[in-house]
């Protein structure tokens, strides 16, 4: 392929930015202030944040946007309504920059919600530019088994079930994996709560 | 990192397998017969398809699998319910298979949706396993400019705008090149229909 001087060349970014882009979807006609009062109630003062058409964008240190991304769907659950997220959270771009984050000086999560529900998760991890890619992915879907989640392999996802508290912890797990070991990743996830498929 | 025998050595498929799993949502208390009627609407006959908790999948020849994506979505558009719909399509995963698949000996697609709406979509695009990956996606992003649709890049992906049929059509072309030029991709899509916040 024709190599040009793409727009990223030289650019990427040193600062320490996880960031994620996330839409959730609650099957109710109450859904406008289900989404925005989910989205209000998180504490997003350790991030930068941005809502567009779609979603929502959270970049800053793996703690706190995890920790945001947790808030926003725990406070999306009202118990009832089916409700949905999908999010890719990811690090490392050569076409990243500098801007639109922002960094917090602590690792102290501002929300730590530890709302308690069952929640269904499909899940697809995105080592990027790298050969051996697939002893990565091998790996992260290992950590899922290694905590005890309950854990099925599919067509172009890993299909996980479990407390969202328990899920999250895990995420975070794999994404210290990826960023201790890959230089560019994307964690692709979405997550499910009271869906009535969920009781077959 | 240790190389072990990882269950995909040896793997992979030699078959012509393009694949998608995708998640649909209306932001409607009458949600279960919108997504089920519309996935019935569908004519699978020329794909694998299973459906599990969480999204469906076909599986089978690229026009096939995009054929009937495309068809799913404009079925499940009633018009005025705000729906999105959620789509990995991918290809050459070396963890793949043979089986859990229907490849049609004819290139007809069966459905052949031309209804016509205004949709947005973020797209993210995914090669992987080689080096010049971010070269392919910047290709990838340039096709859907060079064919008039409202492309923006943002963080984390790409915002296109266009009619379902436009947007479909620039999806083809994206795969055709990534099947002609990258071993084993992602095109991660979300599309958003009847939206409140598309009037802004």
């Amino acid at each position: 392929m024709e190599q040009k001087n793409y727009p990223w060349r030289g650019r990427g970014t040193t600062k320490d930015i996880t960031g994620c882009r996330f839409s959730v979807s609650s099957m109710s006609d109450n859904f406008i202030s289900m989404i925005l009062g989910a989205l209000k109630k998180v504490d997003t003062k350790k991030v930068w944040s941005a809502t567009d058409v779609m979603s929502t964008v959270y970049r800053g240190k793996r703690i706190h946007v995890t920790d945001c991304l947790k808030a926003c769907f725990a406070h999306f659950n009202d118990g009832k309504t089916h409700i949905t997220m999908e999010a890719a959270i990811s690090k490392g771009s050569p076409g990243d920059a500098d801007d639109d984050v922002y960094l917090a000086e602590d690792d102290v999560p501002l929300n730590n919600t530890r709302i308690k529900f069952t929640t269904f998760s499909k899940m697809s991890f995105y080592p990027l530019g790298i050969a051996d890619y697939m002893d990565h992915i091998a790996h992260v879907i290992r950590l899922a088994m290694d905590r005890g989640l309950h854990v099925e392999t599919s067509h172009y996802a890993t299909m996980l079930k479990g407390d969202i508290n328990d899920l999250f912890d895990y995420f975070d797990a794999a994404l210290i994996y990826a960023e201790q070991n890959i230089p560019h990743y994307v964690l692709q996830i979405t997550l499910s709560a009271n869906s009535p498929s969920q009781s077959r």
